[in-house]
């Protein structure tokens, strides 16, 4: 683990660019030093408002700043990125992860632009046919990973499966406390029988319940396993994963705001909320979605930081993007990948699995 | 809104039966008269069970309790729910409402077997294809509904376009405050944008704004514009709906969990609790979704309540299935089917609207 890793950032993406990246670069170094890693740190964007917020921070004197003055609005249009980002803070910390080995880029910039730039200059991993996007949700267990969260919109049977090699050996590399075992991974639908969901899910669901990838699968699970913490790792189409991740998002948002309200209400309220405050406090930490969006699938790391994020939640972003790196993730995936490509194969000529096993 | 309704509880179903569905029914006759209306009270089951829970009530003393010892386990299977489910009180529940106007069913019992057998019972109302489960949620700006939260897995675009018009006639007949414009309907996607989504949201969407249909159409949602309230009426598909609904459930529970946990941690915290437990036990009621499941499209109105409900929660599933039967909500969906009727065969055929407008 003492070899170097590349993390290379986006430094003007988000709603607050430097003001954010720069502090949580600080923030993540000073950990990721911390755990004994070696880091390198490239901050893309504009060196004198770069140079004026590095100032501050004394523990990033060593890195490398790479000027660009052009900036990727955050409602830009993918399509328009791609065309207009050459050169970009965005486009420039992507390419320079491009065919460096434990590299990783970080951006809280425009997510569809984002992955667009990713995708044209980061190859497809070996095998894997989709990329996927991965959010890490905070649960009443530690960590939960659901994918795909909006890379795609229809995802058949194989993806599915790609998603799980993915997720495993992404949770792995991130989440996994030290010591404990595989990561369990559970397939997202309407009910638990095997005869449930529609055809992908079922086609998927026989797949990996043959057990010839190395995961621990355990089968469908359902929406409130997310929060439950059920398995380690929940996999979905990318439709599906969006309207999730969003709905649990804006349900979030209204239950904090609601609770808010109710604190500041009354008089009594008023003080209560007062005397517990720093258990309400702890709370907001622990409900706190850790990092942000990880690009899956490519040769090469891209994480998503949230746009309207704090340093910490940026530097939450740089701490999953060094670790991933740093870890054995490709290899992971690249051996399952190889596992299961015979029955892959076999899905995609379309002879059916569920047909071969009688269900 | 003078004439009878009739309301036809199953009072034996859910985790705890006559305990909760016979002062649940107190309640929410109570209320029901309360707004002027005339309702005529069925309760189905163990007569003895029955009589000593409404000797509790004197408001229950004209309702008709129609025995049966038959009852249907809530881990029954669909199937077995429907082969030896006759002459249960969740059967005998649905089959007294059928063919008789301004009734409904209520139940707070097994969901499958519900719906298996008020479909059996009770035929498709007239031009719609399938049948689909409307979930109202609390939300910053009042209630939405969600629909199909899972009476289907696929759901083509003649299908989103039916639930489209029987959830908004639903959200008219029950949540509409009195003097409110027509509901608004969105229709749930990943991003606002035409050519965003698969093809079945994208050929529904074409349809419904075109504005054929007598109904506020606002266009493509996302998942966070539930809670929001940004519509009063979110369009699904099944599959979609119902991990939109057990994600949500599952968070606000696992919220729930945490506050209560961060509200018990410490003795300052405990005081403070105490000081804001009327706040918070307003933002609690503010929070719980009201009512339960709705089954639309069938001819006949059949409500499941929450099956670990309260009295209050299955009053609430009360007072909707009253105000539903109560109202003239199958004929504005009648209305409304005939209105978008030509159009919807057309997407039959397979002339694709998409490529009409040149889309």
């Amino acid at each position: 683990m003492s070899a170097e890793v590349l993390i290379s950032i986006d430094a003007m993406g988000g709603d607050y660019g430097p003001s954010v990246a720069v502090p949580g670069a600080a923030l993540a170094l000073d950990r990721l030093r911390g755990e004994g890693r070696v880091v390198r740190l490239l901050l893309h964007g504009d060196r004198a408002k770069l140079d004026a917020e590095i100032a501050r921070h004394p523990t990033l004197h060593d890195a490398e700043v790479r000027h660009t003055e052009l900036v990727i609005a955050g409602d830009e249009k993918p399509s328009v990125a791609l065309r207009r980002g050459k050169g970009s803070s965005l486009w420039n910390a992507v390419e320079a992860v491009k065919g460096t080995p434990r590299a990783a880029a970080v951006s809280a910039g425009n997510t569809g632009g984002l992955m667009a730039i990713a995708k044209l200059q980061l190859r497809m991993a070996v095998g894997i046919s989709r990329p996927a996007i991965a959010a890490s949700w905070p649960t009443a267990r530690g960590v939960t990973v659901l994918l795909d969260v909006g890379a795609n919109i229809d995802s058949d049977a194989e993806q599915l499966i790609e998603f799980a090699i993915l997720g495993e050996a992404f949770f792995s590399a991130v989440h996994a406390a030290s010591g404990a075992g595989r990561p369990s991974v559970g397939l997202l639908n309407v009910g638990s029988e095997d005869q449930k969901g529609h055809e992908e899910v079922r086609e998927a669901h026989q797949i990996l319940k043959r057990g010839l990838i190395d995961l621990d699968y355990r089968g469908f699970v359902e929406g409130d396993d997310i929060a439950k913490g059920t398995v380690d790792v929940v996999v979905t189409d990318g439709f599906t994963g969006n309207v999730a991740l969003k709905t649990g998002e804006g349900l979030a948002r209204f239950v904090s705001a609601t609770l808010r309200e109710a604190l500041t209400s009354t008089l009594p309220a008023k003080l209560g909320a007062v005397l517990a405050s720093g258990a309400l406090n702890a709370m907001r930490e622990k409900l706190e979605p850790p990092g942000g969006g990880v690009l899956l699938g490519l040769s090469g790391t891209v994480v998503k930081a949230h746009g309207g994020g704090t340093p910490r939640g940026f530097a939450d972003a740089i701490r999953i993007a060094a670790h991933l790196a740093d870890s054995g993730y490709a290899d992971q995936v690249a051996r399952n990948i190889e596992r299961v490509r015979p029955e892959l194969a076999r899905v995609k000529d379309g002879s059916s699995v569920s047909a071969e096993t009688g269900a």
